[in-house]
């Protein structure tokens, strides 16, 4: 039996409540000997995982590092070697497009096309503004071509995404992108005969726009690369019998969660803004995932304390989230991104899931940082005898856990597992 | 190279002797802050934890809770999403039938016909005396349908296993039952033209059995549903070379060992019995599978009592089966079984693997109960300075062993590698 109809056969439905809090690129390296996650005052975290099951999971396989995208579809239960998901769709769910089954997105950029060859790949790289007023010029223009609508989205500078939707569509195109200047415009050509449609429409739009844009030079064509359509992944309702609902802020975490079945809540932009969301919509859904940006675009950006900022930020904010005694409760990050390598990284991500039928914690020997309640009344869990002295949530503490080192695409299993959704197997 | 063809290419036989000890249902969660393991005084099985390897495996894969068929397939070495074992199968080992290759089983109910419509999908839960009684008499009467074999065993109450043989049969049959009452008999239908002579048989089984029991009435009908053929699984011989015997006192286990060619060895129903039974046929294997049953019926029943004293029994008896120096001893459960959740879980199974060229324990920090030999010195191990403290052996031991966390598929691999019974891959 294949790993996707197991679940089918055995997730049931029932009231109890899921929530996964993904701090985006939350593992780090250690700076001056400590890592991000060590640097951080986090005494809710602490506690929490002082009474938690901890472990480390790896997004994809050891020593591979994701995108966002695998990393994601991975915790959300799916095989990210499996599923791809074409930088089209990716580009278009970045910039906010909602894109359906019979879609094909591709990335764009406006390029200058000089006697008849192409002279720069980037169109100077014309202003973000002069790109958005070039899209709207544009989509007054172009906005069929043959039963095929197109939609237009502008990015920055001279990127944008194309998006055609209609009957018969296929991504099996090579690009249309001479990748190096001083060469004429290079069509799109069909890899199979069910792309002959799409490769037609596509070439009659580079006609097209580069007709239309005769008097915008430098930006005066286009070049297009990464056809892709909208995957056909089962929802996560199909595979897991889930209600689920996505918490979070930038389009692409939106775009990856509508794409495996999640509706998304309305929020603003903080952590705070986040968790209100999460506590208005509670009764709604029996799975929230919510997604914490800024650790990550810290670290991408080499900013150590960035990012131990919103990892503290984030503590602070827990307390709340707690409140709502989830059923069971998972945080982690979708990868690790330490700030040292100002880069996503192989590195595996802490895990702590909080359940009410989980295995103890680790012998005396493996607690890190050691810290009696009585240092700090205001975060004891006032249960006498429950946690009298606490873990640092951190990369060390989780590699010593009782879940071990997995692999993420484990982690929605075991939240399930938890809850009590998963039926026996076998007899 | 697939994982099988890679055993049945690298294993090789030898001399040396490998066991493997299953206590059902092993793994616990903590009641009073302690686990059934943690609570079972068990100093020969802490002093074997202080000389073995340690470490956590899944039966399937984390959060997936499974059934004992799936759970000892996986221990035997085989692949549990592979190999499906059908309800009618395990029913026919449930109750003792050995059923070969060529036969289909199915399970049974008594049920009572009125008026042409089913009334009772139970027949009343006739009694099991009663069930034997009727089961005697149609076993008289239905010998054969065409060329094929019928054999009837009676179950609890109103259930029976049917088990057809002969030459074409398939289990591609929709079930006969109709699901609910007031409505007439439901006869299988074929699923695909391979099952066609299989249906037929069934349908004219069921109203040969309705008119043997006109007069038996409540049980004067039957519903059969599951059926299922003997999985086509490649022996524990044909795959790893191993000559193998199984001591167990339940007929489903008995069964499972079967599946995989294992010999049955007779035994009487207590550990002891069944460790006599080891050391009696101890030459005659070179793999033995022994199964203690209680560990899970304990368990299931939330008897948190009754299980420690089950592990505190075998623990007893330990010391004579360590008598045989095995090459290669393990203790494992097949699945956890809490008696706080009175069912199966999906914790992974603490495992112990002791043998000659096993790696070094863990760090002192992880020691969780520190007893030295002193105290106890009748479970010493005589050598002075070999084992001056020990484990406890338990979940949290095991969580931090140096075997870490594992599919339970690799439980008779890592076995079969310290026997020296699997030679290099590759040059």
């Amino acid at each position: 039996m294949e790993r996707e109809e197991l679940f089918r056969k055995i997730s049931v439905e029932n009231e109890k409540k899921m929530v996964l809090l993904v701090l985006d690129g939350l593992g780090g390296l250690p700076v001056k000997g400590r890592t991000e996650l060590e640097t951080a005052r986090t005494p809710n975290l602490d506690l929490l995982a002082s009474e938690s099951e901890l472990g480390l999971s790896h997004p994809i396989a050891p020593g591979i590092t994701p995108g966002s995208g695998p990393a994601h579809l991975s915790l959300f239960g799916y095989d990210p070697l499996k599923y791809e998901i074409g930088r089209g769709v990716l580009e278009a769910l970045g910039v906010g497009v909602a894109i359906g089954a019979d879609s094909v997105a591709v990335r764009g950029n406006f390029a200058t096309l000089e006697n008849g060859l192409i002279s720069d790949r980037r169109a100077g790289r014309i202003p973000s503004e002069k790109n958005r007023e070039i899209i709207a010029y544009l989509r007054e223009r172009i906005k069929k071509i043959e039963d095929i609508e197109i939609g237009l989205f502008p990015g920055e500078e001279h990127r944008f995404v194309l998006v055609m939707s209609g009957a018969g569509l296929s991504d099996q195109l090579s690009d249309a992108d001479p990748e190096a200047v001083g060469r004429p415009i290079l069509y799109a050509r069909a890899k199979s005969e069910a792309a002959a449609k799409t490769a037609r429409v596509v070439n009659l739009f580079i006609d097209r726009l580069t007709a239309e844009l005769a008097a915008f030079r430098p930006a005066n064509t286009c070049l297009l690369r990464g056809f892709a359509q909208y995957p056909a992944i089962p929802s996560l309702g199909e595979l897991f019998k889930l209600k689920a609902a996505a918490i979070a802020v930038y389009p692409m975490y939106k775009g990856l969660a509508q794409l495996v079945g999640m509706d998304i809540l309305e929020t603003g932009r903080s952590i705070q803004d986040q968790t209100a969301s999460l506590k208005r919509h509670y009764a709604d859904y029996d799975f929230f995932f919510m997604h914490v940006k800024k650790t990550d675009s810290y670290g991408e950006d080499g900013n150590f304390a960035g990012k131990v900022s919103v990892i503290e930020e984030f503590d602070h904010w827990l307390p709340e989230i707690l409140e709502l005694t989830p059923d069971v409760l998972v945080v982690t990050g979708d990868h690790s991104t330490p700030a040292v390598l100002k880069a996503h990284s192989w590195h595996p991500n802490p895990v702590l899931l909080k359940a009410a039928f989980q295995r103890q914690l680790p012998p005396d020997g493996r607690f890190l940082d050691v810290i009696t309640v009585a240092d700090h009344p205001a975060q004891g869990s006032g249960k006498a005898g429950v946690v009298d002295r606490r873990y640092k949530f951190c990369e060390k503490t989780c590699a010593g856990g009782v879940l071990g080192t997995f692999s993420a695409m484990d982690v929605l299993p075991l939240m399930m597992a938890n809850a009590l959704k998963l039926k026996k197997y076998g007899a």
